[in-house]
């Protein structure tokens, strides 16, 4: 591990693992949810909010960032943490994927991905190299490497040249990183759905070494039970000492089902993005806020939860404001939404610790089959 | 005064006065500036947030809360206390002034107004008595009488007529409101810049007798000096132990005049509509924080802000999530330009208490006079 951080097993249940990463900017608990701040903020939250949540570590898009503010810009005025307020480590993606999918007119070569800037037009280049200057720019705690996901359907050609791309890439990455103290490097299997390809993968990034493992190209599509597919394997391709990343889940039983398979680290732009448009989570499941149901109903979303949300405002008061398209309907509801990850983070943590982790989830999808409560 | 309800002068300097108007729900230091909460919410705000600028008071819109999500619902749900977690006092306007400015098809007569609704087109009637029914069920405070405000420009006669009118409605408005423990009601002077019909719509409200009486029909386009020339007598038309409200004003140095000419409580969606656009409001005056001299400032907005926006964010981060349109921008900013001008109203109140307020006028023009800090 890079200096100053480690990853230390508590226990194990099954496959799944509770731990601690420790960091030179405090200790992430495992399995962590990491929300994402995509620009710089966790929309429609202030960050001391965000750790009331019990977040320990937030992300931040490499993409965004390096094309506003820019990353050079953040530097001089002293790194992402001290910019957007935030004392705790962030883990920054390397702009890979967010360039194939929101940026336009790409030409990808071995060497790198040209493309223009989807804010406004500019031209910009990226490269194992680049990501991992933008990334000592932003003063990022933990980096990813820069990979390629190939956009889906693809062909098994496709995507095995896509994750050899990816792995010299890594090489790549891993050399352009060089020795940073207190800044951790993480790469990313490749392999879509093949499981051949998920093992040669984490093979030649096991060869290279880093401080920890992703596991990319899933949660794009492929559903719910491919993903579990490969999560079944791909987790046990990797070394058993280094933390494991699935990147980009998601829905709170997405996230039980990677725990189980063992991961210990996720991020996902949904409890936040779902927030803004009035969809919350509780243990029942999915509320929309915005049913005309909840516009007399006096109680809270979910009367159990101590998010600021539940414990100050009824389901009418919330479907009112998010109606009028007030403001304060995206903050409450992000809040309690990140709230209920966190939470749900802690019960996997504990479930885990106490050996009830079968237990934890039976439980779990009962109350979710149970479904909302009945309208008043 | 109702039941429950007192006010105070604890000292005056020149026109100026400082006191406490007790309430049931808790004491109103004046002069008093009341952010508003249109929808049930002060925008971008926390409630708690809002309390803890240092609102002793907020103001609610009839007009809007009717139409959306309705005062009987907002009975029904406990009030609008209850409904948008607020615990002080709330005022609430009559639904006149805005009837006007935002409604569609207005037909006036002496009993009322019909108008149909800008958010779906509803039909909806408006008089007295309903508005003291709609301001009851909300549960307001402080109730407004129902009234009529011309609009800009009008003719010596049509604003004579329209006042006359307001009187009569100002009657029905207190035999409507009878007597409710608990909650005071304020009758609303207007006249336009004429002194002569200020000073006989002063005497028709005395004659009836309020709570406390506000100046209406200013702050609607007739210009700083108008409204100043206004100001330099109509206050002395009105009872000295009772509170003398300002409705709608204003800019910074609209309070501070307004307050040397014995102004007691004051409204205006400046502070938390400007937020949103990127203004800000600090000692030296106004901040376009949308302008690219602020997007390498590592500055706070203003060094001697004890806010949350000014502790833990610079000019820069606030430029950067304003043009990338975050939400957090609105929230910074409306809190900074809350918590500036409660610290403002504080300064006030503490420089009348002193004796000190000419002083204090003085240098706060000083202030503003040498402009922003320079450029980094």
């Amino acid at each position: 591990m890079a200096t100053g951080f480690g990853f230390q097993v508590a226990a194990s249940d099954g496959r799944a693992r509770t731990g601690v990463i420790t960091t030179p900017r405090g200790k992430i608990r495992t399995p962590a949810f990491m929300p994402v701040g995509t620009a710089g903020t966790v929309k429609a939250m202030l960050p001391e909010s965000v750790a009331a949540t019990g977040a320990d570590i937030l992300l931040g898009n490499t993409y965004h960032l390096m094309l506003r503010p820019g990353a050079e810009r953040i530097a001089r005025l002293g790194g992402l943490h001290r910019f957007m307020n935030w004392t705790r480590p962030i883990l920054t993606d390397s702009g890979g994927f967010q360039v194939m999918s929101l940026s336009d007119l790409r030409k990808l070569t071995e060497d790198g991905v040209t493309f223009r800037s989807h804010v406004d037009g500019s031209r910009h280049f990226l490269s194992p190299e680049t990501s991992m200057e933008i990334q000592r720019n932003l003063g990022s705690d933990i980096v990813m490497c820069f990979d390629e996901c190939p956009a889906l359907p693809a062909t098994g050609a496709v995507v095995a040249k896509s994750m050899a791309l990816s792995m010299r890439w890594a090489q790549r990455s891993r050399e352009a990183f060089g020795d940073r103290p207190g800044h951790a490097l993480f790469g990313i299997m490749q392999g879509g759905v093949n499981l051949a390809l998920r093992e040669e993968s984490a093979a030649a990034l096991t060869a290279i070494g880093f401080d920890g493992y992703a596991i990319g190209g899933l949660a794009v599509g492929e559903g719910q039970e491919a993903m579990f597919g490969v999560l079944d394997h791909a987790p046990g391709f990797l070394p058993a000492d280094r933390p494991r990343y699935l990147m980009g889940v998601g829905k709170p039983d997405d996230i039980v089902g990677a725990v189980e398979r063992g991961i210990d680290m996720m991020d996902c732009v949904l409890p936040s993005r779902s927030g803004r448009t009035g969809q919350a989570w509780t243990p029942r499941g999915q509320v929309n806020i915005k049913n005309a149901r909840h516009q007399d109903d006096p109680r809270p979303l979910d009367e159990n939860c101590s998010c600021p949300c539940c414990t100050g405002y009824s389901r009418a008061y919330l479907h009112h404001v998010l109606r009028a398209r007030e403001i304060i309907a995206s903050m409450l509801l992000t809040w309690h939404n990140l709230h209920y990850y966190q939470h749900l983070m802690q019960g996997l943590r504990d479930a885990i610790a106490a050996g009830q982790l079968a237990g934890f989830v039976a439980d779990f999808h009962t109350k979710r089959a149970a479904g909302d409560i009945a309208p008043v």
